[in-house]
């Protein structure tokens, strides 16, 4: 019984060594190293002088771990988003799908253009029409069966410019960054406009990031007992639409407590930035800013995916730290070569 | 260089032999003694039993440290509920801090009631009335300056029977059932009816459980900037019931994965108990069956407050453990003698 007991202890001592070697306090000195696929420049530097002086015992701007909470939005900051939400493309593939089960969708927009394959005569029909579309593409069955759409879906389904896998079209800094971050103490979630049920299929395989840390737009659900066996089914009602000045409200129905480090790409992250780094202590907003046509895509103030105007203009006057992906990442996505 | 690295590699390894000690698998032969306020009866063992059969490596039921998520009823669960919520007395007492801003109050329901003491009356008016009186002392300020208010009275507050602080109104055994479950890699959440922020204001210092893992009943917000200084108003329209139906609803929205083990005390956690049982392998349902008048109060099936009837008999049909008060904990409050 002794030695058994001690040789639980040894091994756990090990097991601790080994996450010693990654978390401990030797991971500050090994900082740099974290982010291999990020350029040495200010950008870089920002976010490691950031990180040092909130997890140094003794320093003025130390920040106990249970506070050390960073906020990531998800479309064009931690994969990509063009030529449209990848959400979107679901949608449309679901709305493919259900056709022969949908007879009246042949002269019903927005999914009679859809079906003809004209997006942007769908998309004529505004919010409204988005809105019919999600509807039913996303409600009506159960969280289980989604789930498994989702799922079903990933595995097929391509981006239309670089025919990968939608998981493989993260960005690769930023894989290091999330998990850089982690090792540190920090606590990442993902706040996004896109739908949290979603995004919860693949983000903890994707991004290390569990369910429970992601906060996004929502519908209404039901709980039913059918046969006896207890389900939750997806209405056609939207609960919380988590974009812009939802930023903040989303943060703080799920996490109760404000970031200190927002990460984000475009105007709908603005809000999220100002309550983020209005906070007392220290505080880091980030913007990716995407300047690279050659590996990504390259867009700002006249986006209809990601515009970045106001928040770019408040970054500026703020000193918030802008991140050119042109020069600042060596490397754009785990699939390049490094 | 290398010397401060080697040191910190062993201070990392020292720390986590500590730690290792108290969490790693030397955790479950210390089991026992992990829940030294319980009664070596059958629902203790049923929960040693649950604890080890899904952290035993190797074991048919072994589930993995991200899917051990625990879910928690609040009141009547982890701290009293008698003789009323203890957040009732909460809005009770704003009414009267109140009322000289609103003269209005002296003739206008539930108001005219309460501010004579008449609480009976008061609620004679149904859910309408409580709505009223929620929405009067909850909302209307900012996140931040609600908070505030809420330590304020927390700090003075008494319990009208024990006369001591509501936060000192927590069960022993459970506090000792949270850390333990903790220890063995499990997540603790609150799923509650009471309102989401109220009650993160104090559960991270009494029960050791961040905001982040505090699910309630919630108001809208609304994102504002006042004189550029960014702000969440508490609006007096509801979000979200977090009660009955609602649970497993609010699980899904905030935690995403089905829990492998819930406890509750009323017929309000009903469908959180079914949700969490009816998922593939382990699972674990708890009830507190609140029979000891003498330490605590003994209620269940005609109560008002935490009704314990439909539960109490699913209970018995499904196999779920149901905790006797007087039977299996040993001490109910911290402050008595152990």
């Amino acid at each position: 019984m002794k030695t058994t007991r001690t040789q639980n202890l040894l091994a756990a001592a090990l097991a601790c060594l080994l996450l010693g070697a990654l978390a401990g306090p030797a991971a500050q000195a090994q900082a740099k190293d974290s982010l291999p696929s990020w350029n040495d420049g200010p950008a870089k530097q920002s976010i490691v002088a950031f990180v040092e002086k909130v997890t140094k015992p003794g320093s003025p701007d130390f920040v106990p771990v249970p506070e050390r909470i960073a906020v990531f939005d998800n479309d064009g900051t931690l994969w990509a988003e063009q030529p449209m939400y990848f959400q979107f493309f679901f949608a449309l593939d679901r709305v493919k799908a259900l056709a022969p089960q949908h007879p009246e969708w042949k002269t019903k927009e927005p999914f009679a253009s859809l079906l003809k394959g004209d997006v942007k005569g769908a998309l004529a029909g505004g919010d409204h029409a988005l809105l019919e579309l999600v509807m039913a593409t996303h409600t009506g069955m159960t969280t289980v069966e989604f789930e498994q759409i989702v799922k079903d879906w990933l595995a097929t389904a391509k981006h239309p410019k670089t025919k990968r896998p939608y998981t493989e079209m993260v960005y690769q800094p930023m894989l290091e960054l999330l998990a850089y971050l982690r090792a540190n103490g920090f606590k990442t979630f993902i706040v996004s406009g896109g739908g949290i049920e979603f995004m919860r299929v693949f983000y903890e395989k994707v991004y290390g990031i569990p369910p429970e840390q992601v906060i996004g737009s929502s519908g209404k659900m039901k709980f039913e007992l059918r046969d006896g066996k207890p389900v939750l089914v997806k209405l056609p009602e939207i609960q919380f639409v988590d974009d812009k000045a939802g930023k903040p409200v989303g943060i703080q129905m799920h996490i109760g407590r404000r970031p200190i480090l927002a990460f984000g790409n475009s105007d709908g992250d603005l809000q999220m930035l100002q309550w983020t780094t209005a906070g007392a202590g220290a505080r880091f907003g980030l913007l990716v800013h995407h300047t690279d046509a050659e590996r990504e895509w390259a867009y700002d103030r006249n986006s209809s995916i990601g515009r970045l105007d106001k928040a770019l203009d408040e970054a500026q006057a703020k000193g918030w730290t802008v991140v050119d992906m042109k020069r600042d990442w060596k490397r754009v996505f785990p699939f390049e070569k490094p």
